[in-house]
């Protein structure tokens, strides 16, 4: 069966997001001075083909720890459905 | 009120990803050859105070359009909840 999956990553709550410091930073300068907090990760999404939701999510998993995420800095979660 | 919100930024369906696709052809190596179609955009999480959810909506909607996505080469999508 063919599964798609929806992976958020994002940076430790406990790291700074320079990214996001730099952000939060522009927002009073486009009038919206009531943004605070912003941090900035990534949103990946594939496809893949499973026997079932299990290895479905086994395999997005394999992915996100070997190659997606980097564990030190960044933690993921994931949502997969069936296509 | 304080109001949450989710994010999501990704390049067009009909625009070439690169980034995405070099991870595609990365997964045989790890593993992984049934991965498909690896789409990366962004994944952005902010604060912001607003008298109701309408008026939070239309903040994350301006900074959305002025700020966070590219709307020649993204589109965006997104979520707020009180918190």
């Amino acid at each position: 069966m063919k599964y798609a999956a929806h992976i958020n990553i994002m940076p430790h709550k406990a790291l700074l997001d320079p990214q996001g410091k730099a952000v939060t930073g522009s927002m009073p300068n486009i009038g919206l001075p009531t943004i605070a907090n912003v941090r900035i990760g990534k949103h990946i999404t594939l496809e893949l083909e499973a026997a079932n939701e299990t290895e479905a999510k086994a395999i997005v998993e394999t992915a996100c720890t070997k190659l997606l995420a980097n564990l030190i800095m960044e933690s993921y979660e994931y949502t997969v459905v069936a296509i």
